[in-house]
């Protein structure tokens, strides 16, 4: 691995082997590469950053990556530079990223204003949410600014995608159901725009796609208001014909004009820097804790009884109070 | 809250209000509730028990509410006691749960025999799989020896109840398609039976059914053997109509004795209380560690200052180094 002070100056020029190197970098777990990690984080935390983080969501099957593939190809023809990351929960398991493949993103993947990066390899220690936060931040300072984060499976990765995007847009199909779709209260809450796919340019499409638009609609109605002060926006169109897509992205446009004007976007950033800090140092509390030999020998003194497995914060606190200094 | 010698007797008793209270009491967390329910969960750790515990997933729509009152109502004829408990990771947003309401289970929940729980309300502190694992142990020790556990959500859902639970039940449809419903390397690997649900006593909805299964049966031919040793089991029925219930109950059955015979359930059952000691002792290492007045005050102070957010790992060392004797 190449030290943060070799990587920064080629990061920040827009080298892409040193982009790539760096996001392996902070997904590394040996502690030596975390030291260079925090001191490259560090060293980008000071640049000034005008990007635009944009998760898509929804089923297997909905389109996301050809919705991704057709709104990345809008925005670089529009000058943009674009960046697309995965958050996927399941591949911590280790058997396998789901994106994995760039073939899925054909055009994309072989322009050189864009940027692909599959799925974070960290796993528990870190964090998946975590390490595409810190992912993004390295895309940033290689200065892509517009930023497409995949999430993968539904339920937990729209969570993690909340916490480092700025606006969730949901690819929706007709037919399929809103139940199958995962389309309940709490997934809804984090939902900014919908939009409805595989409608094609004809009369037959389109009007299926203004029912479905009507449904969900009524479906949103009992929505309370969200955070960002704006209302759920609606759009139809065919991501593989490259219907709908210009429209789908002045509809995104408009809602960052919306919460850049309002407040609500800097006030989210600000939030998830102080909730990301927050849960990693606590994560790593718990890492440096443990790499204690005193700790580590209690640990596994205690893994031995089984006795003890019914009880695991009064060993906590045992361990704890034997290996601290009383005063408070 | 009642105290464990109190809930105790009552709850070994298989008092149905105890029982409640017990699981209340270990959903808790404050740290004077959390001693109580040690003192209980240690208390139910010596009890023999003798149960089955039967995980049960499948896309929203499937029909696990309706397979979990066929299979539970099937149980109770046979002279069990059932217990029904949910696991829900995306309610710890607190946002409602899904399961909630006893209504979708109609005779099971009004059934002196069954004992239906919601999803558990522990967020992260103890997390939703810890939760469900105790209030396991607290059914058991009520006396219920068939334990259901609900799986709501796709992916993360899954691995939290194969850490849980014995076996893995997968409630599946007939032309929903295999990608829209999960089927995905990931979550096959930790399905033992697969039940193709909505598949009513006549022709046609046989032949489908069929259709269904060697679909299923070419597409699971390329996973690897399981840790188990064992095939995945495909069943057809239909829950609602009680068809095919039996003969699901009994492929359970010979699962279990194959699993009881070769030593995997036994072997499980010890990985699963390690994993679970391990993970929760960590919990609360850092729940005690952040107690203690002094790394309270540290991680106040450090959380207001911005250039500290890009290094979590480099701060959280300084707060260890800085409270833990340096004796090693």
């Amino acid at each position: 691995m190449n030290s943060a002070e070799e990587l920064y100056p080629q990061l920040i020029s827009g080298n892409r082997r040193a982009l790539s190197k760096s996001i392996s970098l902070v997904e590394s777990t040996l502690p030596a590469h975390r030291t260079e990690a925090e001191k490259l984080l560090k060293l980008c935390s000071a640049l000034p950053i005008n990007s635009r983080r944009i998760a898509i969501t929804g089923v297997p099957g909905a389109g996301k990556s050809t919705s991704i593939e057709a709104l990345g190809m809008h925005y670089i023809l529009q000058g943009k530079k674009v960046a697309v990351l995965a958050i996927d929960p399941s591949s911590s398991r280790g058997k396998g990223s789901i994106l994995g493949d760039k073939t899925r993103m054909e055009l994309l993947s072989a322009h050189p204003m864009a940027y692909i990066r599959p799925t974070p390899t960290r796993g528990f220690l870190g964090g998946i949410g975590a390490a595409t936060a810190e992912a993004i931040k390295l895309v940033e300072a290689a200065g892509y600014d517009t930023i497409l984060i995949e999430t993968v499976g539904v339920g937990q990765s729209e969570t993690l995608a909340t916490e480092v995007s700025d606006m969730m847009l949901m690819i929706y199909l007709t037919g399929a159901g809103d139940e199958l779709q995962g389309v309940k209260k709490g997934i809804m809450e984090v939902i900014d725009l919908i939009f409805i796919n595989k409608i094609e340019n004809n009369e037959a499409a389109i009007t299926r796609g203004k029912k479905t638009k009507a449904e969900l609609h009524r479906a949103l109605h009992f929505l309370q208001e969200k955070d960002s002060g704006c209302g759920v926006i609606i759009k139809m169109g065919s991501a593989l014909e490259n219907f709908g897509i210009a429209e789908l992205a002045q509809s995104i446009d408009e809602h960052f004009i919306e919460i850049e004007n309002n407040g609500y976007l800097e006030k989210k950033r600000e939030e998830q820097a102080l909730h990301h800090f927050k849960s990693q140092l606590q994560r790593y509390l718990l890492i440096h804790l443990e790499s204690l030999p005193s700790i580590q020998k209690l640990i596994k003194k205690n893994s031995l009884e089984k006795e003890n497995f019914s009880q695991p914060s009064a060993i906590a606190k045992e361990i704890i109070t034997a290996n601290f200094p009383t005063t408070s």
